[in-house]
């Protein structure tokens, strides 16, 4: 029963635009499958309003599913959601955002690129380089196609420019590692690593089940997978040390905050943190570094950015970071636009801030 | 501690934008006053990405604060809010967008336009036309300047394209006035309303007090000023007809769900109601109508849309509407930029989907 | 792995108490059926400290479920939940309290009564008299049994005393009927009545759903079965008007606020509604009247009260009431209880408060 | 408007006891100053029912207060809160329970000592032994008065049963002691602790400020206090060892989960981690151990239970334990009242379960 035109990308540009935009008919064409989830979701709300491609295609996980219309998204993407279908992906997209569980994807991805597309896939099917930790914790992934690459954006411009698959970060890894690394690159770290994660129930996904019930999470927290969460493996690859990382489901939606325990090397200042960390983002547009002032969870919810804090006791070279991000935003669908952006030779913040 | 170059208005254009977007020159320069309270917050946030208007300052409510930096809203608004000044305000823009407590917008409304500036106020300061009800709800408000216009956006574009002020209508008018204007126009209406409102806590506003604390609302559901009000008034005025209306906080932090209850003209159909809401919203992007499928709040949070809702019981005469907004959004910045957008001749929707 | 010794019954008493209780030998012995549910656990869980009954056995809902433990009752009630057993109740119990899917207690009720057992049935199975109104609402029950008393239990303990089969009422007529009965018996309502209600999500049972997925409900309010819930005729049976009954879900576990829209008769002040809802419940020890204080739903979560308030705009000739129960206490456990405790000729009091 | 006889303690123990408990005559007498905040409105809550002892005055926190009514414990608890009056505790009282700010208890306690009484404190005046680290954490208090016991119950019944100041654990460290202690006793423990604590919104207290606003807390998590809480010296004080404990704010209202990181001796097995602790706590009534289960918050909310699960890496010597407390009753007006118990030579468990 929705009324009214909708041809938003002129409101966006204000009444004097109009399709005057040079090189709109060489816009990427882009296509979803999987959009019926949370991070589904959230790609066809971010792509749908992105001023320089095109979303033609928002696909279901399945290929038996029946169209469904998306009322939360009325007059954003009026489309339906329809049933799985590799033909009209190769025919009406140029790349592909895979929304998919992780078999889907690790069955979908080579289909897709064999045929030509470029591929942002969001699962954790393509994110373990090496043999034996993938098939640990993602067995229906036989191999890593060629031209893959990790893509935590942030310093990885290079090799997500030209790669044919770019494997997304998984949620917590996105904001450990964003944490982290700039201290490790600088030679700052020493000793075990604690990630203690706090992250909204929409990360457990969209099925309903006990976990995911309303009145089992209001007024409560719990921890989960602990020693056994296939985060640890991804979080530990790209830091190349060991990691104890401890999830927990807090009584909320959206988001993830991340406490982060960690020893500096002796005589390590909190002014060579500070620096370090301050060198690393400097041309980082999705990174926001709050310094000694802590971030919170609610000032990165519904957006791309990861806002890092820490705090420093030198006479005990200890340091607590803490990084905060939207899990469906910078944790999913946020840095698989940025991604994409950067796939396609745009500044990596358009249509994202 | 921010860095990175924020220009991000070419960032949402996409990267062959840049700063060639003609007319740029003659963009409405806009100020807003009380811009650390939720709604001034929130429209910051809009008018910061606003690509046909430019946010030259945002104030405070006082003149004697201290400039003071947003973290939350580092890389989109980088310059801090600064203390109210008129005079700068007269330098700097065009048009000045009033978040302030309703006596203060009472008294700098005027000034203002003494000095030629246009203005949207978002206070309830001038929403009230009858000088014995303005001055029980509002005794602040001496009079109303020529050229006020009540602001509700839709089906009143042409009084407020040439407005001096628009007062802004308030949250629970606008989801109830949304709902039962049109079938009020069609004449389907007869007897008593009750508009019964459930609201989010940002609605009572970012003082803290025993009303706003977290462990008082969490958990909790409480009604309050029955039969008093001054929202009541507002409808009424609006609608020319008595209304109960009870307002209630609810644990969530953004929105409003409106239950209303009233009695049709004997013999009214279900589709005469659905006749009456499509044809009156037909040209109205922020309206969804969701036809007898009731309208969640969680799909408007974020949004400037009203969704609205209806169900209808032909054998008594008995219909049951259900509207939700934003209380931050359409309740009051998203509605205010709206007005904006057609105060300067922009499509309504400009920065606002 | 819980340790301890748990005799709490002494401990509740005091260490001067020990097992001298006289009388204990004849304690009534207490049996419940679908001690899985959010009900069921409120049920053990007040039943375990019940101090005049003792409970003899807590069953599941189906007869080949495999026995489990209950976590959160450790130490207060340390025997597994067993497969539901009709000779074992009859044996080892004098009144089985059914917290059960209706079509189950329609089923069970008759059984368990035909072989000398009382029955407290939670279910609406049994609390419409009228063959049609049952028919359609409660499809599974062919016939009320001898004996079925509605177990609303203010005002009505003479019937409830010697009933075999007590009715459980609803949770949200629970509310409505407390607010409403005084006036209504003291000829104070005239013409129609709105009750909007308000529930936490746990009223909508413990079965994983969408509607019950923490992301659907967090930050959200919805409206549900609009005309078309089946307490809508529970309420209108007991008060024998028409009523608009519209159930919302709100972001909270446990508790019901309803607001009570209805016009007085002529002339009627505010306080002859006082003297009624005084008069009424001078003698009920869960009704605490808040008079023109409005209640709020904290105040009563976890308890078996039922708090009241009003507000009369004695020029229109309108009350709004407010009501508030926790859904599972006073909503069903609780009440529940409260009959078992007024069937045994026990202070309705005991255990409850 | 409250109506209906009250006696309580005579409804809780059934329709057949009456008054004829033997030695109600010589029940202790119970006084609580600060009964208004939220560990004193649990006080009040748990006294009012409590089986062996008298609740016979709640006051304020102050001398100039009015007296109040607590609408929330009508029927439970009519009494108004009436201003703090040292001479009245002297006479009516024999032990008080201190819900005061710290600097009101150190001042408060000495005086009511000095006048023959016993104190519970619930505050942090009186938990530090060491003079220096009391001077920089709780610098009004000058001295421990003799007779004064660190109240952690569990272990320390002995030094309880004869103290005449018990100075009630902060709600932190109850559960980190809880979980941590068994195993240093039983030498397993070596090496850094990290404890990393999630608390619900009351244990910021009452007082309305930005911290405690309902919309900074709901969809959001903070760190606060990094390397500067004081309970981290009441936690390194008990174990002997450094701790780095953070503290987290999540968006709920009662409640406490640590999580807790540490490093066992080489060769330590998951055996002896659970034999340790299931010794320890084989007479503790409100431990409940729940293994390598991991505890959820929600089972020990309204309770004054602590669970407590873990797991065991040993490959790699870590663990990571899980321990949930109820804030407001585990972690101050709980285990206040199971001092108080110990204390009088009561089960600890009455009144408590």
């Amino acid at each position: 029963m929705a009324t009214a035109a909708s041809n938003h990308r002129d409101a966006q540009s204000g009444a004097d635009s109009g399709g005057e935009r040079s090189g709109a008919s060489s816009r990427a064409r882009i296509g979803i499958a999987g959009a019926t989830g949370y991070a589904g979701q959230e790609l066809v709300r971010i792509l749908a309003r992105h001023p320089a491609v095109t979303l033609t295609t928002a696909m279901a996980s399945g290929s038996t599913s029946t169209p469904r219309a998306m009322p939360a998204l009325a007059r954003i993407w009026d489309q339906p959601v329809i049933p799985l279908d590799v033909d009209r992906l190769v025919r009406e997209t140029d790349v592909v955002m895979l929304a998919l569980p992780e078999a889907a994807s690790a069955e979908l991805a080579p289909t897709l690129l064999a045929r030509g597309l470029r591929v942002v896939d969001l699962s954790g099917a393509f994110r373990l380089r090496h043999d034996a930790h993938r098939q640990r914790w993602y067995p229906a992934t036989a191999t890593l196609p060629d031209g893959t690459v990790y893509g935590l954006t942030e310093g990885h411009q290079k090799e997500i420019r030209h790669a044919r698959l770019v494997s997304n970060p998984g949620c917590y890894p996105t904001a450990a590692l964003l944490a982290l690394e700039p201290l490790r690159r600088a030679g700052l770290l020493t000793g075990a690593i604690v990630v203690d994660a706090k992250s909204g129930v929409s990360g457990a996904g969209k099925a309903p089940s006990e976990r995911t019930h309303f009145s089992e999470n209001h007024g409560s927290v719990a921890a989960y997978a602990v020693f056994s969460h296939r985060h640890t493996a991804e979080i530990e690859q790209e830091l190349s040390t060991a990691v104890t990382f401890v999830p927990h489901l807090v009584p909320l939606d959206r988001g993830i905050l991340e406490t982060i325990y960690a020893t500096l090397t002796p005589g390590t200042t909190g002014q060579q943190v500070a620096d370090a960390m301050t060198s690393a983002y400097a041309d980082a547009p999705f990174v926001r570094l709050t310094g000694t002032q802590l971030p919170e969870l609610k000032h990165v919810a519904h957006t791309n950015f990861c806002d890092i804090g820490w705090s420093v006791d030198e006479p005990t070279e200890r340091i607590v970071l803490v990084a905060v991000i939207d899990n469906l935003v910078k944790g999913a669908a946020g840095s698989a636009v940025q991604n994409l952006n950067v796939m396609l030779g745009l500044d990596e913040r358009t249509g994202l801030l």
